[in-house]
């Protein structure tokens, strides 16, 4: 059973990355890149001590111009932040079946809600799976502690959409928050 | 790392359990009863072939009570049986400072809201997880279809909290739904 996972080389993509394939699942890492950044770098370095099979998903530049414009013109990153991972859900749901994400239990962005990843579900025939969405934080914290070895910080250099997003805008909207890297394996 | 579950036997709580062996922890399956009838002995037959540690947790037949007069007064099982959960997670979490369950995406009851799961886990400083929370019924059965040999009726007899509720209300409160109970492992 194949899953694409969007990955973008940090803690919480990998675990989820990390669950799926003790579920059996063929894994495959995806990371989405809009052709601004070569930041799928990142996730590939990543990707390697997972020693899991990592693919780049170009997408078009305009849903990161609009994603951008809906954030300046919302004044935070919320609702583009969403339209983005709404987006890359349904640009690689037209070559995977089943996708997951990193989204965890206390995450606010990006987050579907439910009635819409039913609606993404059942309009393009895909499974949307989420396996850290039951989680909290003290338990995602011990699980990636007892897994990974990762690198934290304000200015980890990761491929998840923030890094292009920065690049255009050129301007900080996000508010601070720690990044995380995986840079090893414990188990 | 020690983790109680709370276990019907049936498909979702088992694999619940599952998932969090395959993750490392140490499991033991939790299975709550009033002592109004003895539905244990059938979540007890099914951790059997989980291979996982079982115990039952006797709760206060005054929960149970509390339960059915809501349940009652409302005409239909929602309230009631969010409580009755919420108080087994209490109860568990006396003993056992992470307790999971095998909550779904789709269900609706029993189901705790995130402001009831996080005010839980402070007040009783426990860690809650549920890790079908992310999972919709399509990844669930392909899971369940895999992992599992099951039973499945409207009248599998389980070891859930609707049994002794039956008993008690003398009534059927339930809508029609199928059980399900695992006979066997396929992994």
């Amino acid at each position: 059973m194949e899953i694409a996972v969007l990955y973008s080389g940090g803690k919480d993509s990998s675990l989820a990355a990390y669950i799926l394939k003790k579920l059996g699942y063929e894994v495959k890492l995806i990371n989405v890149n809009f052709g601004v950044l070569n930041s799928w770098e990142y996730a590939k370095e990543a990707s390697e001590h997972l020693g899991l099979e990592f693919e780049v998903v170009k997408m078009q530049r305009e849903v990161l111009d609009k994603a951008c414009e809906i954030m300046l013109s919302d004044g935070y990153p919320n609702n583009g932040l969403n339209y983005i991972h709404k987006q890359a859900l349904i640009e690689v749901g037209k070559k995977y079946k089943r996708i997951a994400d990193g989204t965890r239990r206390d995450d606010k962005v990006p987050k579907l809600s439910l009635p819409e990843i039913r609606s993404i579900e059942d309009k393009y025939n895909i499974e949307y799976i989420a396996p850290l969405r039951g989680l909290g934080y003290k338990t995602i914290n011990s699980l990636v502690e007892r897994i990974f070895i990762i690198e934290e910080g304000e200015d980890i250099k990761k491929a998840d959409y923030e890094a292009e997003i920065r690049h255009v805008i050129n301007k900080n909207i996000f508010p601070k928050h720690k990044q995380s890297r995986i840079i090893g394996m414990r188990l």
